[in-house]
C-alpha cells in the first residue's frame, strides 16, 4: 500500500503516518518529491486494519498496490485450475456446455430439453428448481420437486447437472442432488450463502453479480475458497450498462482479464447476457473466440411457452445448429468439442 | 400491455396473436397503422403468464403500461404512509435522523456515540452487528454480542435501534432486540430474506441496491409488503455509476421520483453515497431539501480508529453541527426537526 | 507518479525503470517490499512524455498521485474565482439563475418568457439557437436570427443572456451578440471548440459531458483557460446510467467535489438531469442546499407546444413559485438570492 | 407512437388528445381497457413536431414504436452494404484489418509499421494526424504534415489510408489525402462535423461514442447518411462502464445487434476498447467470431516510446502472430481473409 500526503501535508503530518504504520509492526519507506511525499508501507497490510491511515491529518489517499483474494490469484498459484464435474473437466482443453431450461417446469419438459441438448453435444444440464424473480407475482420455482426431476434426467441422460440455490435452507436440499451449486447474479454478495457452499465439497459456479467489479467477483471466490471448497467456476453473463438494445451488456474482456488474474476457469452465459434469442449464436461464439472454458445456454422445448425467460431460450434445433459450428471453431483456437456428433 | 407488430407481419400472424391473448381470457383492441400494427390486451395480464407473446412469428415487442408492484404503489393507495419506529414517525412532518457507526465494535463505543448522537437530534441510532464485507478477511461484526450493546444503548438513551440483517438467522435474533430492521443493498434482492422479514411485525429499512433501478426497488419491497408486513421505509444510498470521485452516485432524483410512484417514505444515506465525510454535510442537506423524510448518517467517536467505512464517519462535533444547520433548513421547507437542542 | 513493479520483476527490470525516468532528468526513489517494488517518481512527470513506462519489462501499473489540469486546481489558486456575465457575479455570496426555453423558436415567445424569468428573479436568459439534436430530422435552431432575438430581449429586460455555440462558425458569429458562451455536454470534448472560446473574452458555461469525469471535465475547462480565458462556470447536468426513470442521474455529489478540487463556480441544471418538470423543483432546492453557485431552468411559456424539450420545461407561473421557494431556502444556508420580488 | 393515458385520465383528457392528433392531420386508434387507456397515432409522426403529447392533461407516457433512423436502417434497405474503401470493399465476405500507429509520429516511424502491418496481412493503414487528447498538455498531432506522410506510407505500400478529422477544418484539408475519415467517438455527436463528412463522397469510420446507445449511433450515421454520403462504415470501440479492469467495455453484443437493425457493416476496436495490449488479441479473435466485418487494431514499432497510448499497441511481431490466427478462424465461420502471407 501506498500513503499518498496532500501537498500542504506539513512534516509533523508526516512523522505521524509514518509512526502509526510502524506501530503496528510494519516498515515504511519516504518518497519526498518537489510536489508531494510519498509513504510507502511494506509487510502485511492486514496488521493496519485498527487504523484509518486515511483519517490521519495530511492523508490525501492510500493506493492499494496488491489485491486483497489470496486463493483466487493466479501470482500464488501455478497453472490453472481443471474443475470436475460428474465425468468432465472444466478448466482443461475441452469447451464445456452446460445447457437447459431457465426453470424446471414439468418432467416431461426437462427430460425432453435433457435428451436433447445431450445429443448437439451439452455435458451438464442445467435447469432452475428456485428461482430469484423480481415481481414477488411471479413463477418462483418447483423446489425440491425440481431437484429430483433434475436427478432423474441425470440418471437417464448421462448428463451432470446444475442448480441454483439462493438459500442455505436450498443448500442443504441441493446438495444431495446435484453435481454442480450455482450462485445466482443477486447472490453473488450473499456472504452468508457463499460461506454456506465454501463448506459442502461440491463445485460451485459462482456467476458475477449485476454490478459487480472483477475484483468483487474473485472477491466472492475467495469467501467460497476460504471455507475449503476451492472447486469454483466463475461465469460472466453481463454487466448492467445504460445500453438498453440488450438486456444486459456482456463483458466479453472478463474472459482474457480473469484468465490474467485468476488460475480459475470461467465459461460464459450468452443468454442472460443479451436477453434476446437472434444474439445468443453470435455471443456463445465469441466467447469460444475469446477463450472461456465453456458456456451456459438456455435451452426449451418451447420457448413461447416457457415460465421463465423464454425470449432468450434456443429450441433444440437452434442449438444443435450452433453446437455444430462451436465445434470446428474450438478446434481451430486449439480446444476440443467433443460431445457432438 | 401493448403488442407491438412488426411492420412484416402477415394478417395471420396477427390473427394469432389476438387468438392468444383472447385464449387466456383477456379482450383485444387492433390498431392497424400504414407502418405498424399495434394489439392492445386489456384486463388482468397475469393471465398470459402461460405464454411468451414476445416470441410468437410477428411479433416486434411487448410494452407494458402498468407496474408490476401493487401494494407499494401510490395509485392504488390513499395518502402517504407513516411508519412508526420506536417513538418517532418516518414520513409524517419531521426529519428523522439515523445515526451511529457503521459497525458496532464495543460497548464503550456505542454508547459515547448513542449518547452523542441523540444530543445532536438524532432520533434512532444505527449500528452494524453483521458486516456484509467484499473481502472474507475483513472484520465480519460482533453478531448477537452488537445486538445486546445496541438494545443497552437504547436502554440509557431512549434511542430507537436499526440494524442490518444479512441472513436468515440473523432475523430470527434480531427480532429479540431491534426496533427496524435493515436491508443492506446487497441484499436487496435477495428474495428469502426479504420473505423473511416480511413475515415479521418489525418496520423494514430497505436500501437500494447498487445497480438496481427504482422500479426494481420498488419490487423488492413488494416482497417484503406481500408477506403482510407493510411498515417499509426505502433508503437511497448511492449507484454505482462510472465516475470514481465517489464511491458512489448519490441518486437525488430517487426522492421526487419516489415520492411521484410510492406511498412508502423515503430518506437518503449520504455517508454510503459518497464514502467520503467532507462531502456528507452538502449532500445531507441538498437530501432534506429535494423533499426525503429523513437521514442515515455513519457518526464514530474516533473516525480514524474505526474498524469499518472510517474514511466516510462524521465525528461528534461535525454531526452536532450539521443537525445545527439541518434544522432551520427543515424549517424553511416546511418540516419540523425536533430533536436538536 | 509512482511506478507499482510486478511481484516477479527482476533486478534488472528495476534498474531498468530507474534508469529511464533518471534519462528524462528527473528523480527517484525506491521502496521494496516483502511482495513488491515501488518506484516514485519526483520532478515534472511532462518530461516522461516520450516514453511509455508501462511497458518497460517487469511494470505492473502506473499510479498517477498529481491532476493533470493546472489552472483549473484549486491547489494553485487562492480563494474562489468571481465570474462577471453582464451586471451579474456568479461563484460570490448570490444565487444566479439562468432560465428561459430551450430552444428560441420566435420573437414572441423569448419576450414572453424573459419577463417571466426576470420578474421571478432570474439574472441571466438562456435560449438555443444552434441546437444538437440526435435526429437529423428535428427542428435545429433558428441560428443567427434567434440570437438576433436573444440580444433584442436583454435590451428589454436588462437580462444578461447565454446561447449555446456548436461549431467555430457559431462561434464567430454569437460573440457578436451573447454575454456568455454555453458548450453543451455533447461537445465538453470537442477540444477545437473549446479552444476557440478560449480564444474569446467572454465567460464560458461548459456543461459535463454525458459520460464525464469530473477529472475530464476539469481537463476540459483547461483546455478553454490554456487558450487565455479563465472566465469558466462548470454547469452538472446529469450523467447517463442505467436508470430510466429519469432521462439522465444528476450527479449532486459534483457540487461538493467541484468546490474541493477547483476554484471554478458551478451550477446545476436540474432540467435537463431529470427531463421531467414534475422533479425539477425538488432538485432545484437540492442543488442549492448542496452548495451550487446557481441554477439554470429550463422556462417555456407554452410548454406542450415547445419544439425542443417541453416536457422538462415549467411554465412561467411554476418558475416563479420555485423562485419564491429559493430565495428562503438560499438565506438559510447563508446566500443571498435579490432578483425576486 | 402509442400515447399511454393515465389511469384517472378523464373522458375529456382522452378527447382532447385525439383531437389534438387528428389537427396535425393523423388519424388514431383507442383502446380502453380496464384500467388504462391507450390511443394509437397512425400515420407519419413528424407531423406532431408542434406539439408536445406529453404536455397534454391526463397522459402518462408516449411510446415510440418506430426507429427515427430510417437510411442507416435495415428495414427500408434490401441486402447488406459494402463499402469500398481503396482497393477493399467492407462487408463483403473478407474480413478486412486496419492496423497502424495511434499517432503519426515520424516518417520513419510510419513506413516501418505499415510494411509491417501490410505484411501481416492488413488492408488499411490507420495513423492519427490530428487527435482529440483529454489534456491540453498531451501531444496533439502532426497535422496536415502527418497526413502527407500517411499519403507517402499509401505510396510505398498499396495500403488505404484512414485518418481522424477532428474539425472542418481538418476535413477541408485531410479529403486531399485520404481514402477514408474517421470520426473518433469523442466526436459522435459533432453534428457539425457529421454534416461536414456527409457533404463529402469519402468512404466515413464512425465510432461508436464512449456512452452512445445503439439508437443514438445510428441517428449519427444518419446524419451523415442524409447529407448525401452513404458510405458509412461502424466501429464498435468500448463503453464506459463502472468496470475499471479495462480502460473500456467492449460491446461485442453490438456486432450482431447493428447486424438486426441496419445494412451498414461494422467493425472493432480492441485496442481503444482495452487498453492493453495483452486483452487485444482475445478480443479480436471474440469480434470475428460474432461476426464482425474487420477489425481496427493499434501496431507501433516500438510501443514503450509511442507518444499516445502505447500500453494498447501491439508490436509488429505479435500483430503478425494475431494475423496468423484470424486467417483460419475467418474461414472456419465462412469468412474470408486474404492478406496473410
Amino acid at each position: 500500500m501506498i500513503v499518498v500526503m496532500r501537498h500542504d501535508a506539513t512534516e509533523e503530518n508526516i512523522r505521524n503516518v509514518v509512526q502509526a504504520i510502524e506501530q503496528c509492526g510494519l516498515t515504511t519507506h519516504l518518497s519526498k518529491g518537489s510536489e508531494i511525499t510519498i509513504v510507502g508501507v511494506i509487510g502485511d497490510k492486514s496488521k493496519l486494519s485498527k487504523i484509518n491511515l486515511d483519517l490521519l491529518p495530511g492523508v490525501e489517499k492510500l493506493v492499494p498496490v496488491t489485491e486483497s483474494y489470496k486463493l483466487a490469484n493466479k501470482k500464488f498459484h501455478v497453472g490453472s485450475s481443471v474443475i470436475k464435474v460428474g465425468n468432465c473437466e472444466i478448466g482443461g482443453n475441452e469447451i464445456v456446455i452446460m445447457a437447459g431450461p431457465c426453470a424446471v417446469e414439468s418432467k416431461e419438459q426437462l427430460l425432453e430439453t435433457a435428451h436433447a441438448v445431450k445429443k448437439a453435444g451439452a455435458q451438464i444440464l442445467r435447469g432452475g428448481a428456485y428461482k430469484p424473480r423480481t415481481s414477488p407475482y411471479a413463477f418462483q420455482g418447483l423446489e425440491e420437486e425440481g431437484l429430483k426431476y433434475m436427478a432423474e434426467a441425470r440418471e437417464e441422460t448421462g448428463l451432470a447437472i446444475v442448480c441454483e440455490v439462493t438459500s442455505i435452507q436450498a443448500v442443504e436440499t441441493a446438495v444431495k442432488y446435484v453435481d454442480m451449486l450455482q450462485i445466482g447474479a443477486r447472490n453473488m454478495q450473499n456472504f452468508q450463502l457463499l460461506k454456506e457452499v465454501g463448506k459442502t465439497n461440491i463445485p460451485v459456479l459462482l456467476k458475477r453479480g449485476l454490478c459487480a467489479t472483477i475484483e468483487e467477483w474473485l472477491n466472492a471466490a475467495e469467501y467460497i475458497m476460504s471455507e475449503g471448497n476451492t472447486n469454483v467456476v466463475l461465469c460472466e453473463r453481463g454487466i448492467r450498462t445504460y445500453e438498453t438494445a440488450t438486456r444486459n451488456t456482456l463483458d466479453i474482456s472478463a474472459v482474457p482479464v480473469i484468465k490474467s488474474k485468476s488460475h480459475l476457469p470461467i465459461i460464459v452465459d450468452p443468454s442472460h447476457a443479451t436477453g434476446v434469442r437472434a444474439y445468443v449464436p453470435s455471443l456463445a461464439k465469441a466467447a469460444v473466440a475469446a477463450g472461456a472454458d465453456g458456456l451456459m445456454i438456455e435451452v426449451h422445448p418451447n420457448p413461447s411457452c416457457a415460465l421463465s425467460d423464454g425470449p432468450q431460450s434456443l429450441n433444440p434445433d437452434d442449438f444443435f445448429k450452433l453446437c455444430s459450428e462451436l465445434k470446428p471453431l474450438a478446434e481451430v483456437i486449439g480446444r476440443s468439442f467433443n460431445g457432438h456428433e
